[in-house]
């Protein structure tokens, strides 16, 4: 800092403008030895007489040859730890010149290394994919892990019909994973269709138009953070089915879970890829051992129901609507199909053929394990009315109250920790292609020190936090706002899907529009039933949120638009190459700051005018004397302020100034003390600051503080 | 607003620099009907080819004459409305000129003119004076509304050694009103010989020096303080002991009056003598009433004390120390003295006169009324345990329970929160002679709209405030803090006065030291027992406070002086007249923005760099292409920034520069959007501010953020 000191020598001001070519030798005397001779970028003082540095960051050192009168030239880069040299003019900044040197940017920085990773370069982004071992754990324990909770949340509609409509479970769960093979049959062709990544906006916009993928990514966004919301509060209701002493604490532990997984994922994707493949692999083989048991014990008579379950009354005959309700709940088991199309990009290459394949695993665990635990849950008499999770019971049944219960129980809140992961690896890429597509605001497409999305993982947690805040953490609370933003995202990508075969008419396209065609259908017919269901429940939040979200990316859209169309430049009509204007030197007092201050204007080609505002009259006298012996060359007027006020009249006299030439435009200079004590600070009136917020929005004035340090 | 939007006409550099004078007649021909020819001030414009305004603000209107090629000039001011034309170069601003035209500026101006009123010009501050009557009841109320609570205070201590002690308060009050008339005469003193305000301040700095000056200073603004937290808490008291009610309030009750008050003396001084005057005077006339009634009536055996009086056990035996303590709590009822001497400035001419002569009156009005009080307490055997106020108890006794009594409680309220209003006078006015004096922030010194010292009342408003939630309106609490701040500066001021009279040696100038000396002595005494008395009782506090204020004051003096020190101009060590100095234009993309960014930098004597920070290859190389187009003249650097970082690069680029010639200064050229709607903000990054903010603090670097308004 003491370097940029103001110098107090005395300086006159023919000085000021020549004084680099001092620093130039006079005479370079052709000599040999010379051994680099500064190029035209390195000793641009010599040409022009205003030339103070050398932005090409080399130093020309000179030194004293053998023989007297000699001298060498030597150029050199004193910044090679901060700077390196790319070429002419072009350098790169090195991770010490990327961070402040402040201390507590220091301190914050090491704090940050530790929660969430050192700075990656961009070099270091194509490292960042993922095995299929790793893209299963992170793609697809969305949908599997919805078996913690689909098999319950049918029950827990059906219940109302009493005891013996539970049954309705089995077939119910057979005609989900039916659909479940359509769709995710359908999904193939989209990975195939789109290797870069085939989300429902993706595909949607370029088969359906702008409207409808827009409507697709509204859709997406709201799925996305039901996704964690549910997951996150499923997961919680594993570990208090387990402990349920931890019960009145659902919310405050859901919370730290999106917390931690916000913070997770700031830090990157392949971490997350190896911290989350544990839970999901531990989830199936735990499942996976519960189905082969409780199956092999059902039938080979192991295994007992109980003599006494508990019975439901029947609060309402069973109906249609009914059982409607159940098949539109259970099918929100199908929402991490999406996840896979989407992510292609984020697999190791072939990209395509890697996810087609995780994606056939998905679909065919997840039909066998949620049969399996209806079968089981309908078998062991289960109880959906229970604060336990039904595969807490399940689990209970077949694992007795051993090790191994607890371990099932935290490998179900792992995988759906896990599956919120899904979310938080989809939402921010959907949001960074929006942006990129100037539909959502332009800071969701930068990338952070981590090389994630950040701006998007943030707005995903708080988001995700405040719907757990909303519904307490509760999961029967949250399934009815979840199917219509899967299904209705899903309709959409489907039917672009037959839109695109019809386009390309690649070989075999009609049996691939047929699948898709079919997916279509059957998707819009569970979109159409879970709105008639639910709407009373919840999905009308979803119905206007949709909405509201496609008229704000128009919005944004619009205003991006608009701003690239101003901005352009249009040949033949270029601004001119400089500014005409007036410069305004507010005087408080005549001291070394404001001599500064003009000293800065009369740098500038302009008009100079000082402006005195009189809240003293024997002070302005003062002023205006030491004006005419100090600053006899620049315009001084004084201003009257009787109302004592400061930045009204001295914006109304611009404005009036102005009008006079409304071409021209405004710079006000003002003296800024830097104190060398933060404490200071509070000793001087904010008057600089307070005059630059009222000109902020000007067209056309702009307000410089030229600094002066107070020593200290 | 339309009228500073950037004009998009295509337009040359040389125009710029020469426009205006094609605004100037070519040829005002000798004509003789030229009646008011333009002065040199009006019509700058042709002197020199960059002035582009004429800072006269007049308006140069060429108008045709009767014979063809003649041309009549007429100067004449648009700016009426805003602007009185004082003399050349010399304006003053009108009332409109002074507010802001913004709409939400103009409702909180509505607001504030029906609660705080409208703004007052500098010249009407000499009618702000106040009568005698007026006077009377803003300076003199504080020492009078004591009698509310020093004899209960006194007796609330008696009590503790059982129920015969009480009859003590009888000789203590008379010792107290003995030593009252000691010190009113001495202060009478003071009033003749400072008739600018003798506060106990200005009396100690300038006879015992600068520490005792600010030891006098820093007791007195504690002082204050207390008078408003005692007064308020006090004046609730006698509220809740008219309507019990209330009493769970208390703390609400007395937080809303000091709100009141603040408001109340933000308004400016006359109105809150014509608000506080009336209760002032039915305080003195219901009391009045009781001490009247109650003596004939105690006399002629019209009351008789009640059969059954609350008996209080003797928990502790009567001994000196306990004496001691009732006599220094009784003794705060001196306070207001100290108020009418600082206030004689205040007081309508010949000021010292009425000044002294309120003195007397109130000094008298006191006395009689505080002993009298006492005299009534014990008769009518009034219970200080109770938490009824003992002139509640009195009024009750003497008025019965008719309507007589509610409004001597209301007067007694009334007289209290205008006791309050007394430190709201002088606490502002003391803080606004400290900051002159560079002992506090100068922000103290300064008038609001309304001539009243803004700053000051509203910290005195906040800190009792304070006081009175962490007491929780409790006087019994609040009482032994204000002994020592109160009699810390009696004694002070007397002394000084001593030193006074010794130097100037005026006629009669013994006996005037001797009354001051003996004022001194008896002050003293009290601040030595009170010292003694109520240091574990929270006096510590206050012991505390004053010599860390004292510090406080003498940091900020020395703040002040080096600041003057550093910026006062020594002839002969005069700055440069111009500043050496390059320009750093961050170029993000080319376009108008960016464009009108690099001609504002043409407009500067200066070496121009434009630095594109590189996030994106291909961006990087279509950005340098498009300056190479459109800004050859100017330098153009490309850094890489693999982190994605921007503001930390940048800023240790512009190091690098800098420390390669350190006497430079550096210019950070921004292109500054301005959208058409709020939200729009939103939407483009804060890069530009984020730079400003990193650079707010560098002495050597100055960042202009040039606008570019965006249509709608």
């Amino acid at each position: 800092m003491s370097l940029y000191r103001p110098s107090r020598k005395p300086r006159n001001a023919a000085e000021g403008e020549a004084a680099v070519s001092d620093d130039v030798p006079l005479s370079t005397s052709g000599n040999a030895d010379l051994t680099d001779a500064p190029s035209k970028a390195a000793a641009p003082a010599a040409e022009n007489p205003t030339n103070v540095v050398n932005p090409d960051l080399t130093v020309t050192e000179i030194k004293k040859g053998v023989r007297p009168g000699d001298l060498y030239v030597r150029r050199h880069e004193p910044h090679r730890r901060l700077f390196r040299r790319v070429g002419p003019g072009h350098f790169e900044a090195t991770e010490e010149a990327s961070q402040s040197p402040s201390r507590p940017q220091v301190i914050y920085r090491k704090l940050k290394a530790i929660f969430i990773g050192r700075p990656l370069e961009n070099a270091r982004e194509i490292h960042e994919r993922l095995s299929k071992v790793k893209a299963l754990a992170v793609f697809s324990s969305d949908a599997i892990s919805s078996v913690a909770y689909a098999t319950g949340e049918i029950m827990f509609v059906l219940m109302i019909a009493g005891t013996a409509a539970l049954n309705l479970t089995i077939p119910i769960s057979f005609v989900i994973a039916m659909l479940l093979f359509i769709v995710a049959f359908s999904y193939r062709q989209t990975i195939f269709a789109y290797p870069n990544g085939g989300g429902s906006y993706i595909v949607s916009y370029e088969n359906l138009g702008t409207k409808a993928g827009l409507v697709a990514a509204a859709a997406l966004l709201i799925d996305y953070t039901l996704t964690v919301a549910v997951s996150i509060s499923s997961g919680t209701d594993a570990i208090t089915s387990a402990f349920p002493i931890l019960r009145p604490f659902t919310v405050e532990i859901a919370l730290g879970f999106v917390g931690l997984m916000t913070v997770v994922n700031l830090r990157g994707v392949t971490e997350s890829g190896s911290i989350f493949a544990v839970p999901t692999y531990a989830f199936i083989v735990m499942l996976g051992g519960v189905i082969v048991l409780g199956l092999s014990g059902a039938l080979l008579g192991w295994y007992q129901p109980p003599t006494d379950p508990v019975m439901h009354p029947v609060v309402e005959p069973l109906n249609l609507f009914l059982i409607l309700t159940a098949f539109s709940t259970g099918a929100v088991a199908m929402s991490g199909t999406e996840a896979i199309s989407n992510g292609v990009p984020a697999f190791k290459p072939p990209e395509s053929k890697n996810a087609a394949r995780t994606l056939t695993v998905m679909g065919t665990i997840l039909a066998v394990f949620f049969v399996s635990v209806s079968l089981l849950a309908i078998f062991f008499k289960t109880d959906p009315g229970s604060s336990e999770t039904i595969i807490s019971q399940l689990g209970r049944a077949v694992y007795g109250d051993s090790v191994l219960y607890y371990i099932f129980q935290f490998a179900t809140m792992g995988i759906l920790v896990v599956a919120a992961n899904t979310a938080f690896a989809g939402f921010p890429r959907l949001a960074s292609i929006l942006a990129r597509d100037n539909f959502m605001p332009h800071q969701f497409s930068f990338r952070g020190d981590r090389l994630a999305f950040s701006v998007g993982i943030a707005s995903l947690g708080i988001a995700a936090g405040l719907l757990i805040l909303i519904f307490q953490g509760d999961v029967h609370g949250l399934i009815p706002l979840y199917a219509i933003g899967v299904f209705l995202a899903f309709t959409l990508s489907q039917t672009g899907m037959v839109i695109h075969w019809r386009k390309l008419r690649t070989a075999g396209w009609k049996r691939s529009a047929v699948i898709n065609g079919v997916g279509a259908v059957a998707t819009a017919l569970i979109l159409a039933v879970a709105t008639l269901t639910k709407f009373m429940h919840g999905a009308w939040i979803v119905t206007i949120l949709i909405p509201v979200l496609v008229v704000l990316f128009s919005m944004v859209h619009r205003h991006y638009s608009r701003v690239s169309d101003q901005l352009r430049i249009e040949p033949g009509l270029l601004p001119a190459s400089t500014v005409k204007q007036f410069v305004l030197v507010p005087i408080d007092t005549v001291n070394y700051a404001s001599l500064r201050a003009l000293a800065f204007a009369r740098s500038m080609k302009a008009q100079i005018i000082a402006l005195h505002l009189n809240l003293d009259t024997e002070r302005a006298q003062q002023t205006k004397e030491k004006m005419a012996q100090y600053a006899p060359d620049i315009s001084f007027i004084t201003l009257d302020s009787p109302y004592r006020q400061f930045v009204h009249p001295m914006a109304a006299y611009v404005e009036a100034l102005h009008k006079q030439n409304p071409d021209v435009f405004v710079t006000i200079i003002l003296p800024e003390f830097i104190p060398a004590h933060f404490w200071e600070r509070a000793l001087h009136g904010r008057t600089a600051q307070r005059l630059r917020a009222a000109f902020e929005t000007h067209p056309n004035v702009a307000v410089v503080m030229v600094p002066y340090l107070l020593d200290d």
